[in-house]
């Protein structure tokens, strides 16, 4: 009977072409598959609590896997931690309850977006944040925010539409928390749709930086269309930074 | 009569040989003087407010050069950011008094050292933050950096000796912020000497690890010598964050 595990991960996304598995590409699903199967000596396949795409990073990414039990979870993270690539670790290996799933088993997301907003850009921060040089509102985005939090269709702020399941989901709060040059916004909700906060994010940018009007986002959610919303903002800016299951949270400060 | 110029610039150093140029090695400076050298179409010499080591980086560095008034300095720092690499780039380029120097004028530097303090390693941080996997006690620290506020000779946490201007500097202030398992210590003075802040950071984090008491910080200053102090800490945490002249700061939020 295999045991059930529970992984918090984190990775630098720049240099993956996502996290799901695909033959021929550096994935991150595929290098921890790897590095389990290795560490278990059995093929694994691994569940994620939240899909990213290529170049979208994570700082509390959270997977399970089953597994049978050949391997002392106590030194689990930094057995894999030696075998995966310096842009992927892995922390808090623990064995999860028979049916925890990092997917199905979590109640929120918690993602963050970086924008540097100044005319020129930074070498610093390259990797982590998008360069946004339109000067941003942010009290013309914040209103522009509040008629999309709670449960609604967000099929116009999709990407590719989920198999199944639909595209009603509900949000908990978008925050837009500026210093100077350096804004975040943080998006707090239940599950997200394919590109969901990277076309929520594009949407307010255009709004902050006064080519959308603030009042004009119910229209874009009765619309159900794509085309209404905004563009995609680049995958550079986001990470998944927490996931909230009922007795854990990936979060690290 | 050429005229000066100053320019904020900010690197990621995880791929540079540090600022300062050597033949035939990627430096900050040789980037700068050849972006530079070729926008004035003459040779350029930069002088900059705190040379970084090879892997320290910068996100309010400054450098001051003379050239002739050839190019229209509205334009600068944009036609610099196309000519220099994407982990280097320049902000705020402006004409600056005659006799203005990034190194001689400033009055102040702030440094900042960002620290993971838990066991296993982030992939997210892993080129800005130094992997503390000890435990540390941050009242000890605070309790060891407060003599070392003040004017003293620094010799004791100083690499390479300098040629001239002698050991003494003055330190405003050291911060010792936490948030959980991330912590920054932040430097304030008028000048350090050579791997200074990283050889006080080495020093400290044993200190807060339980290796070094708090108490023999003020030997270790009397004592004048390189190895009563601790180790020096890798570069990857370190940045320069801000240099203060008397009409302007180059921190950036």
């Amino acid at each position: 009977m295999p045991a059930t595990y529970r992984v918090v991960v984190e990775y630098d996304g720049t240099d993956f072409c996502g996290f799901q598995f695909q033959p021929g590409l550096r994935t991150i699903a595929g290098e921890l598959e790897a590095a389990l199967s290795k560490l278990f000596d059995e093929p694994v396949k691994v569940t994620v609590a939240g899909r990213t795409d290529a170049g979208v990073h994570a700082s509390g990414q959270v997977i399970s896997f089953l597994a049978h039990d050949r391997f002392p979870v106590e030194r689990l993270a930094l057995a894999l931690n030696t075998s995966l690539p310096n842009d992927l670790s892995a922390r808090d290996a623990v064995r999860a309850p028979d049916g925890f799933s990092a997917r199905n088993s979590a109640r929120a997301r918690h993602y963050r977006y970086r924008v540097l907003n100044r005319r020129s850009p930074s070498a610093f921060g390259r990797r982590f944040e998008h360069h946004e040089h339109r000067a941003l509102d942010l009290d013309r985005m914040r209103a522009a925010a509040a008629p999309l939090v709670g449960q609604h269709d967000f099929v116009t702020f999709c990407g590719v539409l989920p198999d199944r399941g639909g595209t009603i989901r509900t949000l908990h709060a978008i925050e837009i928390a500026g210093a100077g040059e350096r804004l975040e916004l943080r998006y707090a909700g239940v599950g997200f749709l394919h590109r969901m906060v990277r076309i929520l994010t594009g949407t307010l940018l255009d709004v902050g930086a006064g080519r959308t009007e603030p009042g004009a986002v119910p229209a874009m959610l009765a619309a159900r269309d794509r085309r209404v919303a905004g563009p995609t903002a680049p995958p550079r800016g986001l990470c998944l930074v927490n996931v909230v299951y009922d007795d854990f949270e990936s979060y690290s400060s």
